[in-house]
Order: C-alpha cells, then structure tokens, then sequence
C-alpha cells in the first residue's frame, strides 16, 4: 500500500508528466549556472568591501543606489530607472557610551534607530529593570527620572528564530514611548539577539509617538544585560552614565532602483522581485540585506544567461529604507496602483544569505497545497529546498500589498539558525556569507521565478 | 479536495493521534533543553582548543579516547569502557614542499595519508597532467620517471557536496598504484574542495597496492593546481619539486570508547549511536568529527537531563580511526558479532555540524515511507528537519553493519554547502562550527534516538 500511495504522489506531483520533465531539466541548468559562473557573491562583495553600510539618506546609500544602476544596466534588461522617494535621515553622531556608576565598568551600546541623543552632557540616572513593558505601570510613579532597563531574554528554544524576534521586537519599537509617558528619560533595550554569550549590540528601528516627550533608545548587548542585571541586583541603586548623539537631520531625496524584462507573451503581467538596498549603519549590511539584492538581481542574471525569454514581465525593485521607514516600498505600492498595474506575484528576499531551506507564501490555501503538489518535488530531493508554507510576506512586499491584496506573495527563507547572532550589528559583514549558500539560494530563487513565469496561472485562477 | 487531503494526510502522519501528540511534546522538550543548556558546544572546545587535532595512533588520539570516557564517566550511563584496538600510525613528518622549478613558485600541498616519503634531498621531476585515472595508460611509457598530476575539477553544480566528493574520491585512493604501475616518481592529485578560489589543500586517505612500488602521494590546494596547470600548458617541461617526510610508524595500541544506558524493558535490544573520535592531523576535526562525538554525547546526555527511561539499550560509540584504516568499526563489528548481539537500530553522525537536514536510511522501502508518514511530520515544520530517504549509512557503521545486514542504520545530515570547503583542512576548526547549528543537530538526533527507543519495532518488524 505505501509503494502505491509513493507512485500516486509522484503521478499528482507532475514529475511523471512531459512539463514536469522540462521544468526538473531547467532548474537542473539553473543550480549548474548558479554554482559555477554566479556573480551574486563578488558582487556582494563590492556593496559591502567597497560601498559598506549604506543607512537610508547616506551617501554610502546613494552610491549605492547609483551602483546598483549601472549593475542593472550592464544587462539585458529592457528598462532601468530610479524611483524617486524621500526618506527621513537619521544619524548615528560620532559618540555612544555607557557605564556602569561608581565603577565605570562599560556596557556595549548602539543607538536605535531614530534615537534622539543624550546631548552632549550625558545623562546618569537610576535604572529600573524589567522583563515586559506591561510591568512598568505597576511601578507608576517610580519610573520618573530613572532609565528604563528592558531585559527580556531571547527565547532560546525555537529553531523559527524569527519567531523568537517577533516575541520581543515590539518592545524595541513601542518601548521609548511608553517608558517616556511614565517619565523615564531615557530607553535601554536588551538586544535582539540569538546569542547570549557574546558582546555585540544589535541596533534596529524604534518609534516615537507624537505628543510624548522623545526620550534616548538604546540597545545593550546581551552580555553587558547580564552584567548591568547583575550590578542591580546587588544594589537597586546602581546609576548609569548614557551619551550618544544621534539625531534626525531631516528628509532626504533618494531612490528605489528599478529594472524591466519584458514578457514576451504577456508583458502587462508582472512578476516584482528584489528586496530593500539599504542597511543599518554597522558592519557591512551584508545578509541583511546585501545577499538580498545581489540574489534576486543574480537570479534574473542567471536566467538571461541561459538564454530564457520570459512570459510575463520580471521586474526587480531594489527597495529604499526598509530598515527605518519603510519609504520605498510606500513609493512603489503608490505608483503601481495609480498606474492600475496587473502585479500577478511578488517574490522578496530580505532573511539572509544562508542555505535556501523553502518559501512562505501570502496566499490562498489551495494555491499553496497546489504549489506543494507540483512544484516542492521539483525542489526537495534533488536541491534540498522543501519549506512551501502559507505565510506573511516580506516587510517591503507586505507594505505595497495593501494597494494589491490579491498579489501571490514569496518570502524567501534561507536557513534561521545563525541570522538572529549578526542580524544589526558589526558582525554582519561579506566574511559571515558562504559562496555556495548564496549561489545555491540564488538558483532557489531563480527556479521560483522561472515556474511563476511559466505558471502563475495555476496559482492565480 | 485539497483540504481533505491534507486532514488525511495528518491522520496518517499520526499528528491527530494521543501518541503523535506525546512524541511532539517530547520533541518540544528535547529541542528546549538543547539550545538553552546543550553542552555539545563547549565539549567541543575543549576536544579541538584544548586536544586539538587527533590521527589515529597518536598522543592526541590517546588524550582525546581518555578525556572521552571521563566525561562518558561523569552522567548516569550504566558501563563505560574502552575496547582495545590496533591502529596503524602514519606520521606526516616535519616538512611538505612543492615548487614549480624554475621560478621556484610555492604549491600548496600536504600528503596524502599513507603516503611515504621523498626522502630527506626531494624529487625533481617533469609532470604530466591529466584529469582521468584512465587517461594515464594512454601515455604509456611517458610516465616514467613523471609526477603524474590528476587536476579534475570539483564538479560544482550539485547541491548534494557528498556526491560530488564521491565523483572523484576513488582517484585519490587507486591513483598512487595506478601511477606507480606506470613508473611514475610520485602522484600529485588536485584537492578534493567545493571552493575553486582558495588555496587551502585537502588531505584524505589514500592506499597502495602489495607487488607495486609506493611512491609519494600529495595533495594539491584547487589554486595551486590551476597554477601549475597554467604552467604546464605555457611549457609542457615544466619540472616540479616536491619534499614530504611522511612515513608509516607502525602499530599503535589505543581504542574505541564505549558508552551503555541499559534499556528498563528490552535491555538486549541494542541502539548503536556514535562517530569517529580521530581526525585528520591538520586543522582540528572540528565538524570531522569533534561535532559528531559530542553531539552524538549530547543527544543523550539532554535525554538523562529530562528524566527519560530508555526502553531498549543505548551504547555510544567513539570509533577509533575512521579517517585511516577503519580498524575501530571492525574491531567493534567481530567484538558485536561473537556475542551475537541484536543490534536493532545504528545511528551515526559523520558529516558535520552544520544545520541538521535529515537522515539517509539504510533499510526498505517499507520502513523509509513508515518513518516519512509517522516521523517525518513531527520533525518537518516545526524543527525544519525533512530529509527522511533511503541512503547509504555512514562508514563506521557501513563496516561493522557487514556483519549486522538486517540493522535499521541511519546516516545524520546536517546542510551539505560547506562541509567540503574545509573537510580534511586547516580550516576545519571550532570557529567554523555555529553553536544554535550544533545544538539544533543534538536535538534532532535525540528526537531519532527518542523515536527509534520507543518505536523502532514498527520499522524492524
């Protein structure tokens, strides 16, 4: 009875037909140009070795927008444009520093993302230390004066560490504000962080609320957590000294980056794939989001060199501030609707460089079960990718899909075990990604475009 | 149609069942207890920082065999020893040269294990170059008095690395008494590495043959051989240089280290779980194999820390060179078999620690589709974890099962993309190893040794 049930889920998953023939031989061709003539991996390495981070408003974020072009044009695509948008600037300021008073031990710091500054003083005050924002109130008045501490830890027990950021990720971007209603003066937020040995602090967007005093946001390593916990416990007394000098220095004319390869049968259709071009300003914005943009602009690379003619219209977008304030994705989900564009899938690429382990998909559940059917046995022996799961879409596709609800939507998901340890730090540079594991996601992605190109039709009707 | 599918296919996973809702909430367990308190990690840095790197036969393999049955010694297993085992000792000697005469430019290289020697002055000959082993009679007496250099390029178009290992390993151990069958000085063969750029050569096993003359058998880095080939190709004369003092240093004494956690309710049904303790003699062993040791350890140190009763025997195996004789899995085989043992089920982990993958299954068909109805669902999701096929098993257990045709072996497989990229190199360090990727390996090896203790008739019957 199994081996009859094997053979029908074979028969159902079209590896016995003539076109899942085709599609299995193509993708073979795909992975062999992906490995042995990809470019994604040096072309990384000029975006992170000789551009570097590149925060939104910079002009490490221009050039990089500019370079990014004249990738594009170097290839056979029909149109290349920038899409002008505007982005909020913020700068990190040349100091971040804080201390443990009296005995000046130091604790790893970074800013947040469009954290005020400390002003050039400093501040030293009490800490008052606690796992979940929902405690604060109880404390009331206690809080006024005092720097509030959030010591969350990472849950550590998930292999979706995804999942495990998202557990504490609104406490980072809800915190200052809520800390500042209560009278605190400043925000120190316990890293999101993977790793609960190591020193490093992971920077990340915050918000403030109008109407609200603005108070410093800072993130604190893990270890440097551990260590001012550990100081607090022995006296609740304990101060800290704060001082960095971050500040908004106003709006910023830049762009998305935008390139067209015309369908050949059916060029109103169009299939958007890319992922956000800017990063953070530490380390080098390597897989988040680096190995994004180089990826998806390598898979349609990969595709032209093997001479395929696309059905539909592929178009990849290089997204402006994904990281904080999401402008450009607004930008392009504004254009595309009032232009009444016919989007027919989105597939965005903004979780690192890591192994290709499978898709999350914004979709119906028939049109995942079908995809699960007729093209995950495309994927999984043979090329180990196998995760066809319904899901949330990327957070630039995300935000321009509310203009096209009805847009087939893929994340891509490369492997979750080590992205959340360098995720906004110093430590995400060219050096933390494996050739092969983005080619191999590459090739992922360009399989992915390919049977959407072919077949979007089965999924969409 | 689709949704009814899918409940079935739940149902028949066992996922709806009372059981399948147990062996989840185990799994939930063990996957907790490994990130948060996994001790893989740390025994590692002590078996690569502190021992370091460990051939059979020598002081260090001895060290680590020792320290091994001390921390066996220090949980809760019934019986702790060492089965004495005979190993030839290849040491590799002071110096390695290689230079392309007369520019004297530097060849990366380091012997082959087993090679002998060139002795103390060197050899200086003129090198033909092919790619095949089977080109080489083709050139008949124009190979004496040669190098016999094979340059075969790693195929890079597999995501599958073992396969492409596979493609040319059997050159690396017949082309020494192939070459010397011909009158070749010495065999110089290209590095078995998935990276093309880099110049870091590769050692690995290599044999002669009786009646025919050894003769000295290298390892080329994959640059360094391109490097001579371009050489060769601007002038066919080109003269070569090289100097090993490699030798065999006779029989050695030392042991595999063996480990029992005695069943509560069939105690004489035996699972098998271990890898090999020796390395190669550069880098560390680091994913070859410190972190299949101690992870095999750890998957069932977690199962003491919760509190889990095994049903049937658990015996850890450390086996004792894996790498250059295989003489431990023997030893362990002949010892299994006089006693007549009922092995019910091996696993074993030899392929590094990187993100666990899957299992390749060493049984029937049968048993393969039962285990990826009943198991697979408990792993896939959740714990990514969704390679459940039909394979090889893995060498040690490939040797002693010759004599145990009927156990139910299986192969752990972590993600393939960089394992060969510093296999059997001095790359292959504890740096190189991610703590979540190993712990996350530890915990689905537990969850198989879970599942196989409580189950395992189901796929023996």
């Amino acid at each position: 009875m199994k081996k009859i049930t094997f053979t029908l889920l074979l028969v159902a998953a079209g590896l016995g037909t003539v076109a899942g023939q085709e599609d299995s031989v193509m993708m073979e061709k795909i992975y062999s140009k992906s490995f042995e003539s990809g470019q994604a991996y040096e072309n990384l390495r000029y975006l992170t070795k000789t551009i570097g981070n590149r925060i939104a408003g910079s002009a490490k974020a221009e050039e990089a927008v500019n370079w990014s072009k004249s990738l594009m044009e170097s290839l056979p695509f029909d149109q290349v444009y920038l899409q002008a948008v505007d982005v909020p600037y913020w700068h990190r300021g040349a100091t971040e520093e804080a201390y443990i008073l009296p005995t000046n031990e130091p604790l790893q710091v970074l800013a947040l993302g469009g954290s005020i500054g400390t002003g050039k003083a400093g501040l030293t005050a009490e800490v008052i230390e606690v796992e979940l924002l929902s405690e604060l109130r109880q404390h009331g008045d206690a809080v006024r004066g005092k720097i509030v501490f959030v010591n969350k830890p990472w849950d550590e027990s998930l292999v979706e560490t995804g999942v495990a950021y998202g557990l504490n990720s609104s406490q980072r971007s809800r915190g200052p504000a809520e800390a500042a209603k209560l009278g605190a003066v400043a925000y120190l937020f316990r890293s999101l962080s993977s790793s609960t040995t190591d020193d490093f602090p992971h920077t990340g967007g915050t918000r403030y609320v109008a109407g609200i005093d603005s108070i410093p946001a800072i993130a604190i390593a893990a270890v440097s957590a551990q260590k001012l916990s550990a100081a607090l416990k022995k006296d609740p007394k304990t101060t800290v000294f704060l001082k960095n000098e971050s500040a908004w220095k106003g709006l910023v004319h830049t762009h998305n980056v935008i390139a067209e390869w015309k369908g050949t049968e059916k060029p109103d259709e169009i299939i958007t794939i890319g992922g956000h071009i800017d990063s953070w300003d530490v380390g080098e914005g390597a897989h988040d989001n680096g190995t994004g943009v180089m990826g998806t602009l390598d898979a349609i690379r990969t595709l032209m060199e093997l001479g395929y003619k696309p059905k539909r219209t592929i178009r990849l977008v290089f997204y402006m501030n994904e990281e904080n304030g999401v402008q450009g994705a607004m930008k392009y989900g504004e254009a595309a609707k009032a232009k009444s564009e016919k989007i027919v899938a989105a597939i965005e690429s903004d979780a690192g460089g890591f192994a290709p382990r499978g898709f999350d998909i914004k979709s119906s559940a028939t049109a995942v079960s079908w995809i699960q059917q007729h093209w995950k046995p495309l994927f999984e022996q043979k090329f180990w990718v196998s995760r066809f799961l319904q899901g949330s879409p990327g957070v630039d596709s995300g935000v321009w899909g509310a203009h096209f609800p009805n847009t087939v939507m893929f994340n891509f998901r490369p492997d979750p075990h080590r992205y959340f340890d360098i995720h906004h730090t110093a430590k995400d540079v060219f050096e933390a990604v494996d050739r092969r594991e983005l080619q191999s996601g590459v090739a992922a992605l360009a399989s992915l475009l390919y049977l959407l190109d072919q077949q979007v039709d089965q999924i969409t009707k």
